[in-house]
């Protein structure tokens, strides 16, 4: 793909944070349908630039996954202010979706930005509601789990799970990535009244990677399996062996991680509701 | 009103505590409509049990108001174990609504336990979301600022409503209270992230008095007034020259505060996100 710059024309690569309540929308990535938050995105764009433009996004999203912050960007030779495209976007967006901010990438690099293929690493958090009865104010925005769970129990089987390893054992089988091997950074877990918070950072997760994971360690903060038991699903690498694919409802894109190069104004992970 | 005792048949005074999103309805109170979360509960009661059953609440909620705690009781003759009264009810409830507990009243005071005449105080949360942009993930729960807020300015000028006070400049035209004295406990203010949360703790409120009090605390917080306008409009007594109503979409009914003798299984203010 030659470099835009080599094309002569002023076309500016602009990169959009987006945040967004999943439940309404069948994902992030186009439909026919036109219920994805992509596909709304498009519309604003359309309505507010009169033009068709195409975006590409860091991580795509399942039926019913939020995010607190997608990076999504677009090529585009219309030149108006940053704050103008978010506020511009956000009059045509449904209230489900907004755009947070607007930068135009820059350009004095080899390469050039791409939100997908500039990331380094992923946080995805999940939010579980703990208690014995289901609670209307967290309905569609966390999993629930009625039993107790031992926070610290899973925590220390997520220690198992950090480095590099091949985790085919949490993939599901319409997986398309690559390869199983990912390297998780960091698990980390906070509890807060009935709210368990866990916050999982790797440099790329497989399709419903972070829900298989929660899954089975729902299994061992309720007592079910041990705490060895998700050290022991990746060794043997077999789905049918771990616990099932937990709720959508729960999970958020919560940052994607770029080289500071690219100089993106994000919001700190924690800015939503302190998390 | 003879007591239930005194009529000699095995009439049992039931306690529950419901929590609901406000979003989906028109408040609290029954409506031909149907579309109240009394008509909601009422029609769930009414399937569990195939009788007829009027209940009475606490604090009566408006539209779009939620509740993490709200106290409503009834009498019925149906003996079942409290633990299958919320698995029932829940079953029969919308996913918006549910009852958190129930509990059988206590009998050997001189006077019944009454949902609204029994309670001593009662507690509002209100959530602030203060941020340039609106957020998807906090739409219809808490209301939106987008001017930056001092939480320190805020809590100065809430210091001069603490006490026994004529909340006139406070009160909806609507208002049906017997007076416009109330005794303002406690005014805590607690910022997390972009979140702000207001719980005030009352006697009792009249009718929108929290959402107006939340309007004028932001025009301090803002710095569109000093910190002694709201002291200053206490004394002035006059609804139209404080800040318009506020969203109710940031107010929650925390928590209605009982004598401990009537033992009911409230859940501490704060689990609800740990608030």
């Amino acid at each position: 793909m030659p470099n835009r710059r080599m094309l002569g024309i002023n076309v500016k690569r602009l990169i959009l944070g987006i945040q967004y309540d999943g439940t309404p929308w069948h994902g992030w990535q186009t439909q026919l349908s036109g219920l994805t938050v992509q596909d709304q995105l498009e519309l604003a764009l359309k309505k507010f630039t009169q033009t068709d433009i195409k975006t590409s996004c860091a991580g795509r999203t399942d039926t019913g996954v939020h995010a607190i912050e997608q990076v999504v960007h677009f090529d585009t030779i219309i030149d108006r202010p940053t704050a103008s495209w978010v506020r511009g976007l956000n009059t045509h967006l449904p209230p489900s979706i907004a755009v947070r901010w607007v930068t135009v990438a820059c350009t004095d690099f080899e390469h050039e930005f791409h939100a997908r293929f500039s990331a380094r690493s992923r946080v995805y958090h999940y939010l579980l509601y703990n208690h014995p009865v289901r609670s209307p104010l967290w309905e569609g925005k966390a999993g629930w789990v009625f039993r107790p769970l031992d926070v610290d129990r899973m925590q220390e089987a997520a220690q198992g799970l950090i480095g590099t390893h091949d985790f085919t054992a949490f993939r599901s089988a319409d997986c398309q990535a690559k390869s199983p091997v990912k390297m998780m950074h960091d698990i980390a877990f906070v509890r807060r009244g009935d709210l368990i918070v866990i916050k999982l950072h790797a440099n790329a997760f497989l399709h419903h990677m972070v829900r298989n994971l929660v899954g089975s360690l729902i299994y061992v903060g309720n007592g079910s399996q041990s705490v060895t038991w998700l050290s022991e699903l990746l060794v043997q690498k077999n789905r049918h062996l771990a616990a099932p694919t937990f709720s959508p409802h729960g999970l958020y894109l919560a940052k994607i991680d770029y080289d500071p190069k690219w100089q993106l104004p994000q919001a700190p992970a924690d800015a939503f509701a302190g998390f």
